[in-house]
């Protein structure tokens, strides 16, 4: 805590009234820098460590471990490691990985992810390997120097910059753009095609200009969060690789708004959740217009005919017009691949005018620290 | 749902307030059928069909996939197989892994599980595997002559008899006695020791009386469930094995309540539930005496030191006492590995009880249907 304090010194608020809404601004200029080094616009190895080329040669499979909001970001992780790159992908609480007889796979990278690379769960994990376990270790950190920094083979910096608002924002989005990047290096040595690897660096070069336009969307999103003052709870459904996003987005209105918000994936809806659903339980979905839309639509459908109101964030294509109980929040189009970050933005902007209006502390939410150092 | 009014009809509630009730207090009958066949104390590879013992040989690696409580019994069955039998275990829910383009382990068994053997997205599981994903699919289900039944290499019928209920009790239960059979099983061929394949043996052998011992709690259980009739939320938390319990606790509270109930791996509070805890959010904790007991331990003092209320499912071994805003329930001692089982049946009591006290529609919750046979 005493780290934040001088970080809260040393960091100046300018314009912005709370921390959290200066640096879910600050992502635009965060994602090009953890994405870009100077004039740099090959991706190499070298990113990684000096060591990550012969290392990456041999990973066959990649374990990620973190906690909390860095464990969302795994999540999304192992869509893009499975689906682009080929790679079986598991990811696991550190809490509940560090402390389990673990039968692990062979050629498997251990990656961590930590903003301040100090989670005391996390080092656990990485430290209580076994001989043998893992070929190597990886982390994905936001300061440099850090424990797990010094103690990881492998290092992937995200340029965040200093993250005071105890609700990750920034931090979470650059690890999704180090993500992409070692989806990218791996997949290469897993017959990745050149053209779906060039499609990551477009992606890539092209995620703050998208970032500005949902950052855009601000008045649009504070006047949507009016719906929630009120409410105690909330679930938020989200399918494929925005479940994990809808889990985020539920972390983050949990942590600064307090309202009781639950994500589950939406066709687990049927299977116990739907009993929640009544007037009294806004129901939030992540909802681009991709493959697994008419699945959603049909869950949506669902929530409504039970009287539960529908906040259902998409972009043109899902085709989504406001109706009685349903409102839309048009995000813009983009790159398949960018929508985990673009809405993520959404969700945290929606959190932070909740909280705002219900004038709790946003950036020191109570009973949570920044760090999580103690177990 | 025509199937589950048959059911209705032929089933006797017997002394019995409600089906839950009455499959609650059928579980050591439905657990001991589920084990034994007639006079057979060997536990044998047929009990999975003709063909499970060429299968066993060659299984490397288990991929789990269910929804909702069948899920549970899937993330309780992978500590099973990683810890007793050294065996790689991935769960995953049906609707995503159906989606997903995946990236699966060489020598995979599918396993799905599912009490109707009819859950529309576990079958589509298993019809959309691709060739040579899976070395071969086994499935767990309740009902015979059903789709996933039929459709499976290897089959597996649990002897809950016909569950009548929505939220599911025995079914859930005797899933677990199935896996711990499949875990010796494949455990075996991994090298476990005899002395490990006893210990499994001898504790099936005594899971009934231990279940009975739990349901005697049942007029404490249900003065414990007085105070969760006001209340909107409530927060489950485990540990290891007992996280899925607690998850499963959960799911019951919710589904019949309609309380708003989480579950939350207990390490993962800090980084962000805490926030939520204060006198309107009760907390149970699944807190057997076990090698993570300290660690739990520390997580509940920082709930009961924000005002937030506890109720703490633990046996002796645990050394928990009555305290201000600390509830105690004693749970009965036995074998570790089925403590998930009797906790449970714990749980359902607590869920069974709260319900009622409500008034709600106990064994037909609004919203939800017995089998989700459509997506």
């Amino acid at each position: 805590r005493r780290d934040v304090a001088e970080a809260v010194e040393s960091v100046d608020l300018g314009q912005f009234e709370h921390y959290m809404l200066k640096e879910i601004y600050e992502q635009p200029k965060a994602l090009a820098d953890t994405f870009k080094i100077a004039d740099e616009t090959e991706l190499s190895d070298e990113r990684f460590g000096a060591e990550a080329a012969a290392v990456f040669d041999q990973v066959k499979s990649v374990q990620i471990v973190a906690c909390g909001t860095s464990f969302h970001a795994g999540l999304v992780a192992r869509y893009w490691l499975e689906e682009l790159a080929g790679i079986p992908c598991e990811v696991e609480v550190a809490s509940e990985f560090r402390y389990r007889k673990r039968a692990p796979q062979p050629g498997t990278l251990l990656v961590t992810v930590s903003q301040s690379g100090e989670t005391a769960d996390s080092l656990a994990a990485l430290r209580g390997q076994k001989d043998g376990e893992f070929i190597a270790s990886l982390v994905i950190a936001n300061v440099d120097h850090s424990s797990l920094v010094r103690e990881s083979d492998l290092v992937f910096l995200t340029r965040a910059g200093a993250e005071v608002g105890v609700a990750s924002t920034k931090a979470f989005t650059t690890q999704l753009v180090a993500f992409l990047m070692l989806t990218l290096l791996l997949g290469r040595r897993h017959g990745m095609s050149e053209q779906d690897q060039d499609k990551i660096t477009d992606a890539l070069h092209a995620l703050p200009s998208h970032v500005e336009q949902t950052l855009a969307l601000d008045a649009s999103i504070k006047k949507l969060s009016e719906h929630f003052i009120q409410k105690q709870h909330a679930l938020f459904l989200g399918r494929g690789i925005q479940y994990p996003i809808a889990m985020e987005g539920a972390l983050k209105l949990k942590e600064i708004s307090y309202i009781h918000a639950e994500a589950y994936p939406a066709g687990e809806l049927k299977h116990g959740p739907l009993a929640l659903v009544d007037a009294d339980m806004p129901v939030v979905a992540v909802a681009p217009g991709d493959e697994l839309l008419e699945k959603l639509k049909s869950n949506l459908e669902e929530v409504r005919s039970r009287g539960g109101e529908l906040y259902v964030f998409a972009d043109k294509k899902a085709g989504f017009v406001d109706e009685p109980l349903l409102h839309v929040l048009q995000m813009p189009s983009c790159p398949e691949m960018l929508k985990p970050v673009i809405y993520t933005v959404a969700l945290q902007l929606l959190a932070y005018h909740v909280a705002v209006q219900k004038g709790t502390d946003v950036d020191k939410p109570r009973n949570l620290a920044k760090s999580v150092t103690v177990e």
